[in-house]
């Protein structure tokens, strides 16, 4: 670059090299002040850059563990290489896209539907098991001994979920929602989605749920779901010679999000059964529906993509509902009713009337405040637990096994307070009850007696579910026995989230919420003539709504999870108060964890604060830029000194007329060139050549780990001083706004284009073609307001 | 301008002066040769604007009648008011606004579901009348009388709704969820949300409905909702003194359009009493759910936003509950059991093995070919209507009545070739019965015989679609009548729709679709063991797969009619697959009839020819620009010479150093300037001036034809050659793209932020600071092709 400086047209752009020299030179990860260019008369009256630099953080809590991210772009790089290939594609290309699109989604749904019903049978079998134990010895009155065999196996069971997370994959820890949830917002955890936390995932899941914690599985099936998604959209494995040429369509994040998001509706989907829930979950939490598919041939796509996520519910559906029938035969092991959850409310038909109405108002209001006072506890459990984590995993072990521990003393100790009920006569199930799930449990009972304690705490999440659900039985619990249980599970469920086990959020607040809902049908029996058991699901919802706030998809679910929506209208009007309640306290419970956590996370509005600002205000720097022809020395140079991911190519004269933008190019993209070692001795268009020598699926994403890295590039000495041309690799349509650009309308334009890097232009003429680069993080409100501290944020 | 003609920089906004200059002097209309600039010696070596318009209509079909359209505008005009108002804004104006808010949904489902039940008792006691009328002269073997009652009470009311069609609301005609769709697009046909329109489609609807036409109320009811939306979201009327300062807030598209999304998922929750289709129909169809709102506090709004569309729909649902318990004890009048679509397919559980499963796909593919014909035949059908309707009011009717007494003609005329039918035993309803609605028709039989034609075709729509999905009854209706029916039913539908009455697509697809799911499950009751009733469920899911080629809507909406999630496998599986098949014939018949109408539809992803075109490419022109303090003269040119609704301001020495866009300013806010007269006699800035004088909201956008004309300013010839400072009205945040940004990204970005005007920008310097205005119309195909013929758009 340095001959060039005496051009004549070179006045503007003299900034811009001033800073890649000094970079050259100067140590750029210590110093920013490179980027002032009010030293070389250009005609701008203000600096090209302002002095500051992003201080956000690029690394977060994923899982149990902190670990760095990155961004994905799900913006179309159209470089010539793009349109080249675009221009030669044939129709049988795009049948091979549409029939491999069709049979992953049929693959996800299958296999998720497989894991959800397997994962069923195992949770079902080892607790059923350990509560048979239980139940043997408590009958030979050996209760010590019933307490040991009941907390050891609760121990192991969760020493080894803790295991597994700590050393294997941190990343499975927790519900997996939230990482599912940022990763379709766009930022990618390390390993979030890998093959590793697949495997714990499922494993932990099944030893965390049946080790008696008060956690869910159907959280980690959401991540389940993703994980299978991600695998297959991997495009094979170079390693175990898995790789196939059709394969290199789903070699960009845009595609891989598109089944991802599948994977999780087809999550959901097997974990409740639900499947239009499912659709609705990945819409409302989710949030990546209307995200089109500008790739291949995009008006087929689009359809296609459009079935998908149907396509594979339907899989799910059938799939369960197969090995459902199968079961009924009793070929499964201990397999009961139970597993799946599906519950049977009320089978007449619900009337209500004006006071009935009020009472699940009520329950609606107090719902919502115990919902956000569970967000704001579990917030506080996290962090305290975090710095727990951070330890080390002997620590994170030893915390889960404390957590076993205490629930364990909670389900067996609890029921002791308990009274024995004799049994109510004319029911068809027997009392007390054997098996393992069942409402009556004999506990230290004589026969013919039961204890409601115990039918709650000694049986499966799932299990006292049903039992809370069930209706026509207004007295089978007490009062106190109620209270007893809501306290305990309420408690519970918020110490029990954040150790390094998979944990479900949905279950804990289902059960606590229809304790909860439950004791008010019993507390409202004199105003209110609805069932008890309607009034557990209005219960759950009302908790539901108080702390995941989404209204139409936990709708849906609870409505296919009762089957009867003439309930619509209630379960509807609960979720809406209690979101209503809890939204003037604090934000949903994955939102908060993903802030917690410190994932990157874009908003689909802008906060009030960013309009007052432009998009030059929040530019930082290092800003480095490239020549359409660069020396290879200087992009090696830039690469290992940044850890910037696109740099924007600017053309000079001779090239053009003045200095202009002619495109980004990405850091992924660089080096799959440099390693082409497609270089020039003088500095000439190159861009044939290039054009010969590489496709576009060259330069695809590749899967997780396996890109070619800084390390792998064996550039020689005297190569450093040869050229090589930028353009085919160019992203020559790179978003833009004007520095002007009211940062606001940047932001939502930034998220709904789903962008990595932004390009911010000068207003002005007479200036560098670019004045920065807006990437993700320049945009959280952590660095706009470290930057303008007297803008105050609104509560 | 021509005085600063010689000021040193203006070298590079010369051309734009030519043009305007050109503009002054020659007929702008007819000829477009101002827009070259390649004699003024600019540094750009190619035009600055290519010699070329965009010649795509500016009027479109809407209902029956050909009208003028605009584009609606999303965006929010960041200009100094705005900023100023937003400073200024206190907690209470949030309050009133979300208080608002929350009123106007309410009311929206409040008065749509009340709407949806009148219409309902209304269209049953017409028609019961009707059809008792004739029974009563039939029992008397007055068969010509009875022909005469018929045909004529279905021609006098066929005449009414099209009378009222054709000389108060031609708007009213048709489904009206074709114009809610381009509404929801940013597309405002001239009175489609109109109270006049409203008025017609409720009465219309009902008379059209009760006149035997096969058309549904649902579409209509969709159209009504939405009207009801607009007409709260008028913001008052200043005429009759109901304007109310509180209002303001819903005087911009943004607002009104979330309103009316709320009111188009209202109509079809009040319609099919489905409230979560409702939600998933306005997702799905309207396509317009995850535009957020930025505006006032956003955080809050956004939340209260998707609020909104569960409140009304929690209102439908409970309004519509009240009022059938009310009717269920008969107090309003002939009000059978009918009218609110609901059906009981089979209350027994579904079981399906393998051939059912091959039956149902069987089924699904047939409906799909079947629904891709119907949309192909509608389509022609429409096309030939419109040459008719096109010919005045009285070619219009003519056309109704003739198509009234061709329904007449079969309904009455095709019984004849039935056959008497002994009724079953061991029922519990009665046979033959006497009411209006019920399986079983007497027509000419003698006691205890029935009529099996008869009972499909003399009977309201709702009641034929009840009867065929009757499960348990294998055998009421012989082969031969189903398919009787089914032919004359497909038929009728298509020469139904594009009448001049207010007509749903849904019913008679529904109709059509059951009818043959039926016909299908009586010849395959060798393979398949399910119920017929449920055959006809899927049968009308397949048609409707077919033809509206919504999957997740349609299928929610299906099983909240029926009432039974365990067939939502089965529902699915059918809908995917009649799409599926569907989709390789033609486009959905909603995009079919938008297209036809003229009215230019933004899809959500870009066509492939587009990307092989840049920005620049497709701007067409004049472009015309203003200064940022422009003479009056000047601007009051302008918009009495273009009909443009952007216009860019150009800041010029010595306001800044070089050229540069500092904003766009739109028609409207210029109106409401030039009326308030804040004209200076010199070129200065004279904002804080008008700052003073006006408050944002002077130039929210009022109500359809309330606004500030250009008839209505009076403007002296002294005034003519003042000056006026226009920042303050300036939009300083226009959405802007460089002009090498590929088209197909362009076009992505347009319609996700929900443009109206999109700014080119050039990407080298020394050229003008903008290119030229990219609006709807230039991305429109038509355009395109025009331009390049030589691209060949994919089918």
């Amino acid at each position: 670059m340095r001959e060039r400086k005496t051009d004549l047209d070179n006045r503007a752009t003299h900034g811009l090299h001033t800073v890649k020299e000094e970079d050259v030179e100067g140590d750029i990860e210590n110093d920013a002040k490179g980027i002032l260019n009010s030293d070389n008369g250009a005609h701008s009256t203000e600096p090209l850059l302002v002095k500051r630099r992003n201080t956000t953080s690029q690394i977060a809590i994923v899982g149990a563990n902190i670990s760095p991210i990155e961004s994905l772009d799900y913006e179309i790089a159209e470089n010539e290489l793009f349109k080249q290939d675009r221009r030669s594609r044939k129709k049988v290309q795009i049948f091979q896209y549409i029939l491999l699109k069709w049979t992953f989604a049929l693959l996800i749904g299958l296999f998720t539907g497989l894991v959800g019903f397997f994962n069923n049978i195992a949770v079902e079998n080892i607790s059923g098991f350990k509560l048979l134990l239980t139940n043997k010895l408590m009958r030979k009155q050996q209760y010590y001994e019933a307490f040991a065999a009941f907390a050891g196996c609760n121990m192991v069971l969760a020493a080894a979920a803790a295991a597994l997370c700590s050393f294997i994959a941190p990343a499975a820890a927790g519900s997996g929602i939230p990482e599912v949830k940022a990763y379709l917002n766009g930022i990618d955890g390390h390993s979030v989605l890998a093959p590793g936390t697949l495997f714990v995932k499922i494993l932990g899941s099944i030893l965390g749920v049946s080790a008696g914690f008060v956690v869910g599985k159907e959280g980690p099936m959401v991540h389940t779901g993703a994980c299978i998604a991600s695998l297959l959209g991997q495009g094979g494995s170079r390693k175990y010679h898995l790789t196939w040429t059709w394969l290199r369509y789903f070699k960009n994040d845009l595609q891989r999000r598109d089944l991802i998001t599948c994977g999780a509706a087809a999550g959901v989907a097997a974990a409740f059964r639900a499947p239009v829930g499912g659709v609705l979950f990945a819409l409302e939490e989710a949030a990546s529906w209307h995200v089109t598919l500008p790739s291949l041939r995009v008006a087929v796509l689009f359809i296609a993509y459009l079935f998908n996520a149907h396509k594979n519910l339907t899989v799910v559906a059938i799939v369960l509902r197969a090995f459902m029938e199968f079961c009924g035969t009793g070929k499964c092991g201990i397999f009961g009713k139970g597993g799946l959850v599906m519950y049977d409310v009320s089978s007449e038909k619900v009337q209500y009337s004006g006071p009935d109405v009020l009472a699940v108002i009520l329950l609606g209001i107090i719902g919502g405040i115990f919902g956000s006072l569970y967000n704001y506890l579990v917030d506080k459990v996290l962090r305290t637990y975090s710095i727990i984590n951070e330890k080390g995993a002997a620590f994170k072990i030893s915390l889960v096994i404390a957590i076993a521990l205490l629930t364990s003393c909670c389900s067996y100790g609890l029921p002791w307070f308990g009274r024995c009920i004799p049994c109510p006569t004319h029911i068809t199930v027997s009392c007390p009850n054997t098996d393992e799930s069942g409402n009556y449990k004999s506990f230290q009972c004589p026969p013919g007696y039961y204890n409601d304690i115990a039918s709650l705490f000694l049986s499966t999440n799932d299990d006292a579910i049903r039992n809370l659900f069930s209706a026509s039985t207004k007295k089978e619990f007490r009062i106190s026995t109620l209270f007893l249980f809501f306290s305990a599970v309420y408690c519970l469920g918020i110490v029990t989230y954040g150790i390094a086990i998979p944990s479900g959020l949905f279950i804990p607040v289902i059960l606590a919420g229809a304790c909860y809902g439950r004791l008010v049908g019993r507390l409202f029996r004199s105003i209110s003539n609805l069932d008890t058991g309607l009034f557990a699901l209005l219960g759950a919802a009302s908790f539901l709504g108080g702390t995941m706030r989404m209204t139409v998809s936990l709708c849906v679910i609870l409505l296919e999870l009762t089957n009867d929506l003439l309930l619509l209208p209630l379960v509807m009007l609960v979720l809406l108060i209690s979101k209503t309640v809890a939204d003037n306290f604090n934000k949903g419970v994955y939102d908060q964890i993903v802030k917690l956590k410190g994932l990157p996370y874009m908003e689909a509005h802008a906060e009030p604060h960013m309009r007052h600002l432009v998009a030059r205000d929040v530019v930082s720097g290092p800003l480095v830029t490239f020549l359409g022809i660069e020396k290879v020395g200087n992009i090696l140079h830039s690469l290992r000194t940044t850890g910037h991911n696109g740099f924007p190519v600017i053309d000079e004269p001779p090239f053009s007329d003045a200095p202009e933008l002619c495109g980004l190019v990405l850091r992924s993209h660089l080096l799959v060139l440099l390693k082409g070692k497609n270089f020039s001795r003088e500095r000439i268009p190159a861009g044939q050549e290039i054009l010969r020598r590489f496709a576009v699926f060259d330069f695809a994403k590749a899967g997780s780990g396996k890109g070619v890295k800084l390390e792998d590039l064996d550039i020689e000495e005297e190569e450093m001083e040869m050229y090589v041309d930028l353009h085919p690799i160019s992203n020559a349509s790179p978003h833009t706004v004007v520095e002007t650009m009211s940062l606001a309308k940047a932001a939502i334009l930034f998220r709904k284009i789903g962008l990595r890097h932004m390009c911010v232009v000068p207003l002005s003429q007479g200036r560098p073609p670019i004045v920065g680069i807006l990437t993700r993080h320049d945009f959280m409100p952590e660095h706009i307001l470290g930057l303008y501290p007297h803008i105050k944020p609104h509560k």
